[in-house]
C-alpha cells in the first residue's frame, strides 16, 4: 500500500458516552414481548477521540455533524481523503467526534415505533424521519445549479457524489421530538467541562449546537466554530447574548450562496447575511466575531460540505490557525 | 493526563462504505414531504480502520458486532479500557470495525415508517425495533445469575454495567426484515476480497455472517473467528459445509454457559454442545476448526461480552496468537 503520509502517532484513541437517562419500558415497547419489560437508557451521547502524542499539545476540538449526517462527516471524505479529525489532531489538537442523540452510535428509544406498531399507539404519533434524497443535497449543499450539474468552480469532488449518498443517516427521535431541549445540549456542555475547556465546532442543523451548550454552562466553552448554521440573532435572548460575548466565535460559509436551495422558502444568502448582523451585534457587546468566508480571500467554489470538498484542508488550515491565533485554553 | 500506553502508530486510519443500492423514495417515505421524492442509498456498510505502521504487517481483521450493539463493540471498553481494536492494531494487524447494515453509522431505509406514520401501510408492516433491557442483557450475557448479582468469579467490570447499557443501538430493518439475504453478508464478502484477504471475526447475533459471508465468495475469506454465535451443523448445505473446511475456524465460548439465560427457550449450553459437533464435523470433513473455551485453561469468569470483560486482552491474545499459528494469507 502506498504511505500517503507520515505515521499518525497517537497518544490514544477510543470512543466513550456522555449522558443518558435509565427510563423502564413495556415489553411491546421494547420490540420483542416475549422478553419482558425492563429499563434501558436512551439520550446518550456516543464520543470517539483521538490525542495527538506530542510536547506541543493545542486545545481539544469537539465536532459537531449537521442534518442526516453522523459523525463521520468529519472522517475520511467521500473521495478517501483525509478528514478534519485526522487534519486536526495531525496539527496537536485532540478530537472529539460525536453522533448526536438519537442517531447512529448514539442509538435511540424505539417505544413509540413499537407501540404503533402494536395499535397501541395513533400512526401521526411516531416521529417523522427525514432522509435526503441525492437531488436535494445536490442543490441544498451547493454542488451546483441542478442535479447532476455541477458548478463550473466547484470544489467538491463531484465523482464521489454516490460515495456522499452513502453517509445518510436519519434521525430517530430528535430532530422532530417532543418539546424540551435537544439532549445533545447538556451532553456537549458536560463533555466541553470534561476536557477542561475545547473549541466547539458544529455544522448545519448542528452548527447552533454549540451556542446552546454554551448557554447551559459557558466555562468549558473557550471557542466556537459556526459551519453553515445556528449564528442569527432571531430568537437569541439578552442573557444568550452576554454568553456568546465570552469567547471568541468564527462563522464559516462557502461560495454560491445564492444558488436555488431546492427547499422551499429557504436561501443560504439570506442566513448568511443574517450571520453578519450576528456578528455585528456580538461584537458591538464586547464579543469577538468573525466569519471565515473564502471568496474574500479569492477562493471559490466551496461547498456546504466544506469538510469534503477538495480544498477542505485549505479551509480547515484558515479554521486552525484562528483557533491558534484567538482561542485562549 | 497521565499515559497508559505507548503512542500509537498508525500508517493510516478513516472510513468508508462498502456496498448499496440507489432506490427511489417517495415524498412521504422520505419524511418531509415537502421536500420531494428522490433517490436515496440503502444497504450500504460502514466501515472504520486503523492500519499500524510497521514492517512486520500481519493479515487484517474484520470485527463484526453482534445484536443491540453497534461497532463501538471493539473499541474502548465500558470501564475505559483498550478495546480489541486497537489491542490487534498495536499487534501489527489492520484492523476494519463496520456497523451492520440497517444499525448505527450504516444508515437506514425510513420508508415503511413514514408510510404507517401517514396511514399509507398497515401499522403491522412496520419492523419490530428490538432493545435489550438492563435486566435481560445481565442475565442473558451471563454477568451474573440474576439482575444486579454478579458470578463471584465474573470477569466483568460490574461497576461498569451502566455504561454498557448505553452500547444499545437497535436494529431497524435488517434484524426482522422482509425475506432475503442480510445486505451485511455481500459487503463483508466484498470487504475482505477488496482487502486481499482478512480474518473475519463475528460475536453473537453476527457471529454467523463470516460463514455467509464466505459462502458467497470463500476467495478473501482467510479465517474466521466465530465468538458465540454462528457455528451450528443445523441447516448447513453439503456445499456451505465444504466452504467451511476451506480455511481455518476459530470458535469461542466463555464461562457459566449453564446460567439461566432470560431468554424463553435459549441455552447457551445448547449453542456450545451444537458447535462441538460443528467443529467435529468440520474437521471429519477434511477442515481445520477448533474451540477456545476459557475454562480448559484454568481461566473462569468470561461473559458473552468477552471483549469488555476485565481479563479481555487475555482472551484477545489467545484469538491472536491462534491467527498469527493458523491463518495463512
Amino acid at each position: 500500500m502506498e504511505k500517503k503520509h507520515l505515521p499518525l502517532v497517537l497518544e490514544e484513541q477510543g470512543s466513550f458516552f456522555i449522558g443518558g437517562e435509565r427510563v423502564e419500558r413495556t415489553a411491546i415497547e421494547l420490540g420483542i414481548p416475549a422478553f419482558g419489560a425492563g429499563h434501558i437508557t436512551i439520550n446518550q451521547m456516543y464520543v470517539e477521540y483521538m490525542i495527538p502524542a506530542t510536547e506541543d499539545r493545542r486545545i481539544p476540538v469537539i465536532m459537531v455533524h449537521g442534518g442526516t449526517l453522523s459523525g463521520q462527516s468529519w472522517k475520511t471524505t467521500p473521495d478517501g481523503r483525509m478528514g478534519w479529525d485526522e487534519y486536526f489532531v495531525r496539527n496537536g489538537h485532540p478530537v472529539y467526534i460525536i453522533d448526536q442523540v438519537s442517531r447512529a452510535r448514539s442509538g435511540f428509544d424505539p417505544a413509540v415505533y413499537n407501540n404503533v406498531r402494536e395499535g397501541l399507539a395513533e400512526p401521526s404519533s411516531q416521529y417523522s424521519i427525514f432522509r435526503s434524497t441525492d437531488e436535494l443535497t445536490w442543490k441544498a449543499w451547493r454542488l451546483g445549479p441542478s442535479y447532476g450539474v455541477p458548478f463550473d468552480d466547484t470544489q467538491f469532488p463531484v465523482d464521489a457524489a454516490g460515495e456522499l449518498s452513502k453517509y445518510n443517516v436519519a434521525d430517530l427521535n430528535a430532530m422532530f421530538p417532543a418539546p424540551g431541549p435537544n439532549p445533545t445540549y447538556s451532553a456537549l456542555s458536560r463533555l466541553a467541562l470534561q476536557l477542561g475547556g475545547a473549541v466547539l465546532m458544529g455544522h448545519s442543523q448542528g452548527g447552533a449546537f454549540p451556542m446552546q451548550a454554551s448557554y447551559i454552562n459557558p466555562e468549558g466553552v473557550k471557542g466556537l466554530v459556526l459551519i453553515e448554521g445556528g449564528a442569527a440573532l432571531n430568537g437569541l435572548t439578552d442573557q444568550q447574548l452576554a454568553t456568546l460575548t465570552k469567547f471568541p466565535i468564527l462563522n464559516v460559509y462557502g461560495d454560491h450562496l445564492d444558488a436555488e436551495s431546492g427547499v422551499p422558502g429557504f436561501s443560504r444568502r439570506a442566513l448568511f447575511d443574517g450571520c453578519l448582523d450576528f456578528i455585528e451585534k456580538i461584537n458591538a457587546e464586547g464579543g469577538h466575531a468573525q466569519m471565515l468566508y473564502p471568496p474574500d480571500l479569492g477562493i471559490f467554489g466551496n461547498t456546504h460540505m466544506m469538510m469534503f470538498d477538495k480544498n477542505s484542508l485549505t479551509i480547515a488550515g484558515f479554521i486552525k490557525d484562528w483557533i491558534d491565533n484567538n482561542v485562549q485554553l
